[in-house]
């Protein structure tokens, strides 16, 4: 593991989700740039002082030339977006799978130069979009998918925070140092932050993409170096339209995710505050409330492989993360004795989904600079 | 009053809010174009025959010619948009007060006609955007009045129903005919009947007028002649800025309100559907639930007006139409006796929101084909 | 109306309930033992100072003397228990239907009294159960009653408040004063005032009958003359048990009724506080949102004829009340004309379940006594 | 681990919940009485050949001989209760610390026994009643105890399934067949599965011991050899009273736990489906939500402890096991290497607590047989 020293939010979060299924071991790390704070973050996780390195260089390089066996097989990345992507290249350069936290890299061009390697080396890359890892979300989008809604119309999409509504960058000791810092977060504050998270949602349940946008970013908190609220009108594939909302400012809001689609016979709305209820909406019949887990709710397969315990026994946020590293680990293993992995075991974002993020950033950037015209999102 | 026979929704609503507080009668009225079916419904509300009228001009002249105390003191119009305006014009012309529900008139044109003869009668008019009614509504106006949130930012209102997510205009025998039919619901499908209730939630509360919108109108539904959903950015006074959502094709939700504002220190959030909380939101403290009617929610004074029960005791849409014709009927009636009407009296939506209320849609329509341009807001 | 003056909580209900279905006019009045608040609460209400009386026997006096048409119909009794029955005697003697809150006697012996006064008159007697008054109270009802749950098992009804949980009698100016006071309150304090309607929830929609009980009657707060909190364990006919729950010390609580059912295949759960949705949950489906007012929700007769406004326009506790009294209207309107009611106007709580209230309380009030026994209910 | 192989759900919970911290590895295991299903489960689970077991016996015994460092620390008994005794009996007498799930023993004397047995070995036993892990049940143990709520009164607790509201244990393949079958259940069937989870709950927040209850076993479904419905009226000491109603044919239900207790300032409440928020109700102030995680929420250390995430960011059931595997692990640490254990460490339920546990499913057993008369709990 790259990253996950000192007060960060993230990295235990990894290191609980990788751990959970007794299919993955922590066996090195470079968890700061500070080597004290790193041997220190090690003794905790009970990770050898031997294998705690002090650069990420160096771990990338030892590891490298170790025995197969002995070496890490691969690398959680879990530092601030503008390391991304040299961290990132430099593992699939000397071989080593990747996971790595979201925006996937620092700028667009950045990504497109990642997906390139990940091409040739032939490698994989899971991009921790968690949100779209919990099983009702899922459920939902194998829900969309048979048709259960018919023709889809309108999504709407909305990420609530409210921790950043003051300017607490400057009181330092918190996450929001680097978050509102142009250098290290990129184009985007609120908008690579959770923005994406939010975007990637939609594109996950509905498999449609977004071609057209129009929005806003905002900077409402005074001082304040990048946008801490975006707003934007969607338009999809298919004549789907949708809104997204995403906010730092929304004082006393704490991870307000809500997704909301709706079609020609129903409707789907989920809360990832409590993610393990979707409400199912009809035209014709009462309002459904979709229970992850038990027995009865006809759960499709794609759902039931990601689920754990029964109906009533909530999961949550650490579960969804390990959905991503359980189905990445799978799909590693798979690969490396020469297999095909199953189908439900590749389904976690990849370097694709995190080049289209970084589109996303650039698009939506180009909007807000063009006073509220719609603007064509670009593949590349 | 004029309409309200036969399947109507709306008028049996401000027929039962009027009479709760007994300060109002029914007298007399021309419920139907179809005199058999007024006559049906004078009947089941106790109006004798001699007072029911086959016509709304034949009602407004005989009643005048009635002596006072003996005449109807005004006249609700509950009839489909395209007539609002000739009938308060005739009521206003003989003298009479007139309530009448939204959207005021058929086209922006009229409302200004509408507008110039209440200044030029003195008399009143009140227009039923009901849900600013309801008390929690008002707490939230006296709450962001009195700064509780600080500096406003940003304000996210929806209204979404799903009643018309199929063609049911063609069936017969309900409300959609004339709401989609643009010779009597006007510019605006979704957006006169449902769009302007948001956009006038949100002017209410924050006190602040919009300035500025870009947004898009959009048909779902094959071969319907009105739009059926509505999205736009709002930008108002101070650099407050807001979403606003309405459409009619969210299927399987019913009358979905729902009201959130965030400033500075506090974020107070409502939904009509549970209609009694406030969620008021903050930067350093739980979120409290403010519930109408308990002794401890220390409400404020506009609130406590419009409450009529202990707390736990539900209130509901009835209640807050009858907190309309309340306020009307007292005011009126002080008018009438020479007196200043009681500022709490005055608290109701008046010609100058049925104004507004058609610049709002104009707005909104030359914005919707502008291609997503920002459309400023003409005051006239 | 018999009581309603000053600040009095339940009259003014009453009163909007009366009038909302414009089938009822307030004619005459004693609001209260002082005249001078009688006369201005009959000034507020438009009640003329002719038919404004001193006291009741007055009031039951002079109206049973004036000619038919002109005398008022029925009284409406919105008095402490303990007059109750004077009062409705009197009232039936002198040939008036009769409204009167609950309990609807200060003693069994009295409801007994009443009861057959009731059979000799054979006038209507309606008692105010309101909670079972509600469209999803009789929903429930309708699909117990047509089996949609199977054998019925366990019913688990809840009433909470907390406005009690300090001695507030000592304050005066409130209503808990004669609530708390032998004197006027009867046997039971939290016991008659708020246990009757949640027993009275179990009968009505099970239509089972409680055979036997086991209970304990607690006074939680220091000095206080009577319970205040009242638990029982339920027998039912057929097998069915229950647990009932009331308590008036639950600190905090504003009126939380809460209703579950469940048989062999299906429970059904109903709160108060949100009183317009139903929760079906099943064995082998996910759990519904039944609605009232939408079109889709398959609504029975009964819960139908109760409703007023389409899905998702909330109604409350007015709305309840006045179903009490529209039914009431209609069967003495029938009656007077000599027709039978429809069987939906007949749908109100009588005199019988008053007697069976006073039955709960006195069996209650042993069972209490007995250390912790199961007590028989004797029907007389 | 002996248990936990083929379709057993608690197994792997308990698996994943003692890896989350990286502070606990499965090194041996015998899964299954079938060797074939416990190395099926061990190869998936990464457990070595040669440490899977054929009996628990043999796991003990061989384990006991490998040199320390190498050896197993402690054992968790994840098996029906009629096992536990015997295996965790004879892993104390080998020197290994142990965690069993709940009920602990199969009768009182086994846990009577089992609780001299770990008296004189020293070592340490943690019993998982998982519910009472949550961070916020243990932030209303800290609140209760601090004062927050004045004198406490009233204590509600529910536990409903509805799992077993048909007779499933005849079809076989899923969990009813041991928890409905006395020899293996022992005397309780809810009683003992989930009533005792309830009756926990309540000893643990309030810190206050049940003295007496009145109450009923009742079996719903024909045939079934074991109570599936519980009830109670508790009396704790010093005048605190509950009701204790926990069920497994409450059809629909799926693991719906609900703690509320009133005190005479305020009421705190609490449900397992949505567990990271506490309704804290007050006497002069708006219903808070207390929420997990959230900077502002004003936690007690007891809570804080035992929070992994940030506010909104949901924790569930797989973390609330971890809490007490986590704590456990700390405690035997620290005792191996000679140090007293931290008190947030100690915070587990144990020998004690599974003894009261097993009396408790023996006062209800006897009051179930008394027809209603208060049964006082009998320390031994």
């Amino acid at each position: 593991m790259i990253g996950g020293g000192g007060c960060a939010f993230i990295g235990p979060v990894h290191l609980r989700a990788a751990l959970m299924e007794n299919d993955i071991e922590l066996v090195c790390g470079c968890f700061s740039r500070d080597y004290q704070i790193s041997l220190k973050t090690a003794r905790k996780w009970h990770v050898p002082e031997s294998r705690t390195y002090a650069t990420y260089q160096d771990m990338l390089r030892r590891e490298a030339q170790l025995p197969t066996g002995q070496r890490m097989d691969f690398v959680a990345i879990v530092t601030p977006n503008n390391v991304h992507f040299e961290q990132a290249s430099m593992a699939l350069d000397l071989g080593f799978d990747v996971v790595v936290d979201k925006p996937m890299t620092f700028s667009l061009d950045e990504a497109l130069r990642l997906r390139d390697k990940v091409e040739q080396t032939g490698l994989t890359l899971a991009l921790t979009h968690t949100y779209s890892a919990y099983p009702a979300v899922k459920e939902m989008k194998s829900r969309v998918a048979r048709g259960d809604l018919g023709k889809l119309r309108r999504v709407f999409v909305e990420y609530s925070q409210g921790w950043l509504s003051q300017r607490i960058e400057l009181q330092g000791g918190n996450n929001a140092g680097w978050r509102t810092n142009p250098e290290t977060a990129g184009k985007g504050g609120c908008l690579g932050d959770i923005a994406t998270h939010a975007w990637h949602l939609c594109e996950y349940v509905t498999g449609l993409r977004v071609e057209e946008l129009c929005g806003e970013l905002h900077t409402f908190v005074e001082g304040r170096q990048v946008d801490d609220d975006v707003a934007a009108f969607l338009h999809f594939e298919d004549g789907v339209t949708g809104i997204l909302q995403a906010t730092q400012i929304a004082t006393g809001e704490e991870n307000n995710i809500r997704l909301r689609i709706y079609g020609e016979w129903g409707g789907l709305e989920w809360c990832q505050m409590e993610p393990n209820t979707i409400y199912a909406k009809w035209l014709d019949r009462p309002t459904e409330e979709i229970r992850m887990g038990n027995g009865f709710a006809n759960l499709s397969d794609l759902a039931l492989w990601n689920v754990r315990v029964p109906g009533g026994h909530p999961e949550g946020f650490i579960e969804a993360f390990a959905n991503i590293y359980r189905n990445f680990a799978k799909t590693i293993r798979a690969k490396a004795s020469g297999q095909t992995p199953q189908t439900e075991c590749l389904d976690f974002p990849d370097v694709y989904e995190g080049v289209r993020g970084m589109q996303f950033v650039e698009t939506m950037w180009q909007a807000s600079l063009s006073n509220g015209k719609w603007t064509k999102w670009v593949e590349q």
